[in-house]
Order: structure tokens, then sequence, then C-alpha cells
């Protein structure tokens, strides 16, 4: 019964300082974490772009997860796209100390005939104007989520509204949606987004957790407890992916599944962090992702209401 | 079967800005917080000092609400400990603008006679030897909660670690459980705290909720979602004073009954932040405690692992 799911976003080259450590020239971008997330559940459609500095090995490891790569571009003497970024001590935060576009500056994405009846499809954090071209492109009835991130909030407002008014899932941090909707208060933020179209708001808060919320119910669940852990770089990415991967297996949105898909996400999220680059989320195996789902139950499970448990006081 | 619990803690008048608006003299303080909140589920023994300038009102109706008050001093002619604050855009940080002693300064709890038999204890942020001085009077045996603040962890470090030894439950917000251990990682900081001798760490991470972790448990709550908030000022002190006021009425310290307990301590501190100062903690009923219960149960509610999802990959 699984579906696709058709992701399109980023694959760059990272050079990353937490405060466990520092790598240069890792592979990475959203669209690389968020296919291999997906692949753990689901077959994958990815759209993107490299230079020819990308490292093919790269590329023929998805490719030997299931990713279809024929909507990948590479640019003949193109370089990749480039970040170099640097975590603070509390890692839920991090400052961008360099981006290189190089050949992502004219990424124009063109999907693939064989792509365009994907039925759930992942709009990583790009150009708003190259999100609602894909969205142009993929046949009505597909279920979408879309992520962004403040660069967009803020000098790209008006084409941002208009993805996040057609697509089903929008997925921002918790800063972003304050941002976005110029309200400190989290439930307020997400009703300003829902009243756009969206029927969902998955708020990505790192460490302390998602929720998912929609018009008349709200999700909530802590992330994974991790002893180690070294870097966050694309966690937001894999949570995007293992979600959405999850979906198309279960080729359903009901919010029960939307749930479990939120579990998931935080799952694929939580290997991600554990090494720099993918490496954890890359030899994870079925049984790890169940052990660790087991763990977010017993972790979140609590007794029914003593309702008497109350005094009648002042 | 309840038993009274004894709250050593700071009554206080406090000047208070949030992005919602800016209110002066609120009668606070973290004994004030703490034993509004415990006394949801538990009579209260206070123990803590005011001047001439407190408002008796506000003593009066903490009496109401049968909080002993045999333990709280009023020196004449002396002036209340007073706390002025500022917010951030986002709640989860604040600025102190001005702190003033007053009678805090020469503050040295003496536990009437009566109090000292007390099985469950909440020993608010005050200064560590204080809370050594209180852990000097009360009988062997009992379950001693305590918080503390950053100010405390730079500059009475080892009188500090002297009394996380002795206690049953450290309450720390995430960014003092970090700077006490000096780890970025909050699984292996509160094993540094757990390795000093308490049985639990309950993490308080504001608005987004609250973990409880022990040396081979642990358990993670959102906190309740507010479409409306105003002030978390004594959110953390009425989330003690709710977890200690209902241990004290169930008198069991078993795992399951302090989850139970950080349940109604998160539904005590969201009525606090609901308005400046602890007007909504006052006018709550139990029904309304209880829906909020029941509205925890439900956004923290996902189906069981299904253990067919994943895909052998790579």
């Amino acid at each position: 019964m699984s579906e696709p799911v058709l992701i399109v976003g980023s694959l760059a080259i990272d050079d990353i300082e937490t405060p466990f450590g520092k790598m240069d020239d890792i592979v990475g971008g959203a669209g690389y974490y968020a296919s291999i997330a997906a692949g753990l559940f689901s077959p994958v459609r990815l759209v993107g772009v490299v230079g020819e500095d990308f490292p093919p090995s790269a590329l023929e490891l998805l490719e030997g997860r299931g990713v279809d790569l024929e909507g990948v571009e590479i640019v003949p003497s193109g370089k990749s796209f480039r970040w170099a970024g640097r975590y603070h001590t509390d890692m839920n935060a991090r400052d961008t100390l360099d981006t290189q576009l190089n050949v992502f500056a004219d990424f124009n994405p063109i999907l693939p005939q064989g792509y365009r009846d994907s039925r759930y499809v992942f709009l990583a954090n790009i150009m708003p104007e190259l999100q609602l071209s894909v969205l142009d492109q993929i046949s009505p009835g597909a279920f979408v989520a879309c992520d962004t991130m403040n660069f967009w909030i803020e000098g790209s407002r008006e084409k941002l509204t208009e993805v996040l008014s057609r697509v089903d899932l929008v997925l921002m941090n918790d800063g972003e949606v304050r941002q976005f909707a110029g309200n400190p208060n989290i439930t307020q933020a997400a009703e300003t987004i829902l009243e756009l179209g969206p029927s969902y708001v998955a708020v990505k808060m790192g460490e302390y957790g998602a929720a998912l919320i929609s018009k008349d119910s709200r999700f909530h669940l802590p992330c994974c407890p991790l002893r180690h852990f070294e870097d966050p770089t694309g966690a937001g990415d894999s949570f995007a992916g293992g979600l959405m991967g999850y979906l198309a297996w279960a080729n359903s949105t009901d919010e029960s599944e939307l749930r479990t898909a939120v579990a998931f996400g935080t799952i694929a999220a939580s290997f991600t962090c554990e090494t720099f680059g993918p490496e954890a989320l890359l030899s994870t195996t079925p049984e790890a992702i169940y052990e660790r789902y087991e763990t977010l139950a017993t972790i979140t499970e609590f007794s029914p209401c003593p309702t008497d448990a109350c005094r009648v006081v002042g």
C-alpha cells in the first residue's frame, strides 16, 4: 500500500561546529536528510541540483536506498550549495557563518513526468517561488507539506503566504511560527497560519519536541532522550522526511496516522542528532526505530485523572 | 489521607513587564505561589518573612485557603522583598531589572515546633544556607523538594551541592540544569545531579513543558496550551506547589504518583500564566483542573507502534 514520497530540496556540503566538535565537507542539505528519513518507510522521488563536486558516492548511497534520482540535476563544472554554521551551547540556536548558493542560485525544479502523480509531497526549505512552481506541476489532491525559514518570512512574505495557503501541512520551528504571525503565543500564532488554509501546523521545537496543531486538535511529543548527540543539522529535515515517509507508507492522513507520523519523524530526527552528518540515520534498523517508539510511549505515559484530589478552596 | 506540605520561600511584591502588559505592586514570591498551588490539594504550612507593607489581605487570603501562617514573620516597620523583571518576546527568557532583599536579607527560617514533623517539604528558591538550616530542623524521612536559581549556582555552588545531596527531588529549569552540570546535554546533566543523591530531577522548560528524570526512568509532559496568557511569573513555583500538594494528598511518592503530580503541577502553572499575579490560580475550580488534566491526556495520546512500517534499507 506504500506510496512514493516526492521531495524537493537542497543537496549541500556543510561545515559545522557544535559544542561537541567541528567537521567540514559533510554531505547534507534538506533534500538529502529528508530523503534518507522518508526512505526508511517509503520509496522516494527526489528533485534537487548539485555541482560536479558533489560526491558520486552520496548519490549512489541514496539510489541504493530506493531514492529515485531522475529529478536530481548535476550541473557540469558547477559547485554545490554550501552552508557553514555554528551552534550555541544549548544547540537550540545556531548562527549561519557562510552560505554559498552556487548551482542552487539558478535552480528551477522541473518535475520528471513520472513524478507528477505523487500523492505525498514534501517541499523542503527553498525559495517560495520555487515551492509554488512545484505546486503548479503536481496533480490535485496530493497531501503536501512545506518547510520554510526566517529568511523567507522576512524577505518573501507574500509568496510564502501563497505557499502556506496551498499546502496541507506547514512545518516551521517555534521561532518561525511566532515570527510569521507576529505573536509570541504559539497557539494563537499557529491559528493565524491555519486560517490561511493548511489543515495542520507542525511546530518543531528542537530538543523540546514537536507539536501538531489543527483547528480542533493538538498533539505534543517530546524528543527522544539522547545520552549522546553531536550535531542537530538536518534534524528538522529528517523529522519531515520520517513524517511524510510514514504517511505515504500508511497511505492515510487521518489524525491518528499523523500522530504516529510525528513519532516516526521525531525518531528519525533523533538518529540524525547523534552524529555529524547522517551516519547514525543511515545505520539505523527497523528494530532500533521501533525501540525508540516504545521509549516515546513509555516517557509520555501517565495515569488517568484522580478526580477526588482537589480541595474546594477560596 | 492528605498530609500537610511545608513550604519555605519568599513572599514578595513584584513589578512585572511582559509582551502583554505591565503591572506594578503585584503580591507574589515563590512561597506565595507555591502555597496557593499546593493548597489546591493539601493543607499548607508556610515559612517566610514580610514587612509591614505586605497587604494583610494577601495573608488573610492564604489563611482562608487553609495555609497555616504560624511560620510567617511580619517585621515591624520592615519592607517586603521586592522584585522587578521584564520578559522577552518569547517569554522563556527574562531580565531582572531590580531586586531589593529588604526583610529577606536577614531572613533566618525557624520552623514552629508543629511544622517539624512535616512529611512533604518544598524548599523554594532561597539562599542554600537557609535551605540547609531547614533541612536540619525537619524530621528524617520527609520527602523534600528544592528549587534554586543561576545566582546560587554561580555564587554558592558548594552549599548548593550540599542541599542537592540531601533532598529527594531537585527542581530546576533546563538552563540551570545545564549550567550546574556544565553540560549542554540535559540527559547527561541530569545524571550529574542525580549522582549527588536525589532520586529525581524535575526539569522545568517553561512553555515547552517539564521532564521528570531518575536514574532509570524518564517522563515528559508538555505544558497546557493556552490561547491567552499574560505573565509566567510564579509558574515554576506553582508547578512545584501543585506537584508537592498532590503528592501530600496521595501520601505517596511512587513514580506513577509523581507523574500525576507533574501533571497537576503543570496545570497549576498554566493557571498562573493566564494573568498577572495569581488571580487565575486563585479562581480556578476542581472541575477546571480536571478538565486540563483531560486535555493533557488528549494532547499526548498516540497509537502503539505499527511494527511493519519500516523498510530494511541500505
